[in-house]
């Protein structure tokens, strides 16, 4: 049996983020260039990496930031993907046409193509995240994404995503050997001290959870630095396809660069098969809101 | 605004199982008494819990431990059920016909009347875990399972199913405030060190991870001691609806009794509110064994 050893280095980049979209791209395009010299061969950015999180409030002005998925934003990455023959991950606030706005990533393949896009389908709303505002979910059409890169099958989701097993299970479904969660999370002033480190541990669990349940690696790329009372908590991490953390990042900037075997993978899900048995037969009621 | 306050105390029973199935179910029934006497209502046993865990090897002499739904067993507990009046979540080898066995549970409320039934819906089959042999999956008409007691909404699974998001869901989406998830779960000796913290660690995520999505209390039950070379790990624990480990057995003998705030669901829900936001138009590809 050959035993074929496909390591894949991942990248990390956890930042702060600056008012001027423009400073935000550059700064983050000398990071990505740190990366890539670190060995990383996938590298992410995390939520509306160029700009601020704006949702802590509603205004109209931040329309102004939204971009097209083919423009100049897109472009600048795609030229630098090239030269450094990397797959980006790449989350900004997309303008698909007058009025339709979203939360979206593209993923560019390590010639400079640009692979595609997905767009953020589950959108929350709650006290200084005020999506629903800004950004239309992500069509059932598009749905969930898993695209064919130099290095891997990168599967994409983005954020409140990251609560929902069924996301994370349809892209493990479209074969997704990574799935990546570029984030905007952090806590409020007036949480308790016990709420923070509950709300912490609970997002690294359930994401630890969904590479678990499906047998691939999990990166989720965190922001740091406090924006409008909200004090974003970094700690990007990546998860084996067991649970195990396998790097994690503190509260600064940082850029983690992480190996993953994808032999680890064909072996997870032989010791562990889960995809076997899955009662496929009975989970209809999953597309129910609830069962009243 | 009412702030009613009610808080239910769980009860799980980690032990060992002893040959003769009598002597399993005598002895269960002294600590179901010493559990009540310390204020547990609504308590649960080990999956398979009045005999050893028999499907470490094929033999077909096992079969004859297998009992009706309304056998003796079930009138043991149901007499016990009554005098102590807790709600009981008792599972054990069901013969439900001539060549069909299950691996079920069933849930007693606390007046000693049969709730119903659940039968395992996810089957394991891997080395010293041959269940297919001996249990027919849950049919679906049968499916998943929330039993109103007189505590609450009790949610049941059975150990494989503690892998699968879909079943959790479905639980909580039936209603459940508190999913049990009944185990045997263990370590074989040809197993690293390093396999068994990363099992036992991804076990134990894979629950919170349920309490997290689904908002509701989890309470797993594991047994303890070694058969046939099966180390099991207990640990039993109860997580709070966001995740958080409430109390955790050690690896022997311990009857564990936690108190649960059912307002603590009310609140866990409205703050992070991810039902509302679920995209129940997009889970279509949740049915399919792989999207290729």
């Amino acid at each position: 049996m050959e035993n074929k050893k496909t390591c894949v280095k991942l990248g990390l980049i956890q930042t702060h983020a600056e008012k001027n979209p423009k400073d935000n791209l550059y700064r983050q395009m000398g990071l990505i260039r740190e990366a890539a010299k670190q060995g990383a061969q996938v590298i992410c950015l995390q939520e509306l990496f160029n700009t601020i999180y704006f949702c802590t409030e509603y205004n109209d002005k931040f329309f102004n930031w939204a971009e097209p998925i083919d423009g100049e934003l897109t472009s600048s990455l795609s030229g630098l993907a090239k030269e450094l023959a990397v797959v980006l991950v790449a989350p900004f606030f997309e303008k698909r046409a007058t009025g339709i706005y979203h939360n979206s990533l593209v993923v560019i393949d390590a010639d400079g193509s640009l692979l595609g896009s997905y767009r953020k389908m589950h959108i929350p709303d709650d006290p200084g995240f005020y999506e629903k505002y800004y950004f239309t979910p992500g069509d059932k059409e598009s749905g969930f994404k898993v695209f064919e890169t130099r290095f891997g099958k990168v599967g994409t989701l983005i954020c409140w995503d990251q609560w929902y097993p069924e996301a994370a299970r349809i892209t493990a479904l479209k074969g997704a050997e990574f799935i990546f969660y570029p984030t905007a999370i952090g806590t409020l002033a007036s949480e308790s001290k016990k709420d923070k480190k509950e709300f912490r541990e609970a997002w690294e669990t359930i994401q630890r959870s969904h590479a678990i349940a499906n047998g691939c690696f999990v990166a989720s790329v965190n922001r740091v630095g406090k924006e409008s009372g909200t004090q974003f908590w970094g700690s990007s991490f990546v998860s084996g396809p067991f649970g195990q953390v396998l790097a994690k990042a503190g509260e600064k900037e940082e850029i983690l660069v992480v190996e993953c075997d994808l032999n680890d993978l064909e072996k997870q899900r032989q010791t562990w098969p889960f995809f076997r048995d899955r009662r496929i037969d009975v989970y209809d009621d999953i597309k129910k809101r609830i069962i009243d």
